[in-house]
Formats: C-alpha cells, structure tokens, sequence
C-alpha cells in the first residue's frame, strides 16, 4: 500500500505549511494530503498552488474532495466544511 | 453546447450565495460553476455543502479546480488562488 503523508493546515503563515509539504515529498513521500477545516480552507488552496508553481517539479495535484463535517462544541454540534487536496509525483 | 451558469462567491453571508446556486438550478440549469478568489474560498466550499446537503436532490459535485490568477494591484502584480467547484444535475 501507498505511503500517505498529511498536512494539516490551520492559522499559522502559509509558508510553513509550505514547507512541509516540501519537505515531505524531499523525503521521498509519493504523495501528500493537504487538509484544513472552515477558514483554513483558503490557505490549504494557497499551500498546494505555492508548492506547486514555486517549489515542486514533476508533482501533480491528484484529487480534491470538499466535505461536511460534524464538530462537537459547548454549544451543541455544528458544521465545518473541510476540504482534502492530494499532490501525486506525476509517474 | 451546455449553459453553464456562474455564482461568484465574495463577502456576503453565505446563504446569499447558496440562494443564487439553489435558484439557478430551481430555474432548469443543469450545471453551476461556484467560484471565488483568496479568502473567499473558504465560503464558496461552505455555499457548495450547504447547498448540497440541505437543498438539492439529484446534485452532484462533478468537478473541483483551483488555480492561481495574477492580479493587477497598486503596488504591481500579485499572485491570488482561486476555486471552481462546478455542481451537475445527476442524470
């Protein structure tokens, strides 16, 4: 089975995440998940597009699947978009 | 030739946007592209969710594209992402 590294993407600088997509497919990863809940959306969107254009050669975004997900709070439970972008190596 | 019909998702609360989505379709259009640009991302996934899952019957999501647009600023060009999330009628 495929080895998948994830990346999970919240309210830090963009570039960090950046990096560690990176760094993961330097480490030889085949492919890298990029994920991220409700506002982080729009950053994990800007995590793949600067890997891709700016760092990664030969590396291809494979899927992108957007989803509901249900969140437990104090308040009672609630709904979070999230979305989950997979960068392959283009074989 | 299909029409596709277009929502662009900006910083109105976001059942403005699942609204115009819902209506399109309700108004016999077999497709509608939802995209937005930065920060605005986020809320087009939600629009897509929100409208799928409490709304439309009989709709899918049949493709998902992110890209990157050069915009013409003040200060020079800058790079900004940007997402097309396309809903289709399920045949």
């Amino acid at each position: 089975m495929q080895k998948e590294n994830t990346v999970f993407v919240g309210n830090k600088p963009v570039m960090n995440y950046v990096l560690a997509v990176v760094t993961q497919f330097n480490n030889g990863a085949s492919e890298v998940a990029i994920k991220a809940r409700g506002k982080a959306i729009s950053r994990a969107v800007d995590t793949a597009e600067i890997a891709l254009n700016r760092f990664l050669d030969n590396v291809v975004k494979k899927q992108i699947v957007t989803s509901t997900e249900v969140i437990e709070t104090d308040s009672g439970k609630t709904n979070v978009s999230s979305i989950e972008i997979v960068l392959a190596q283009n074989k």
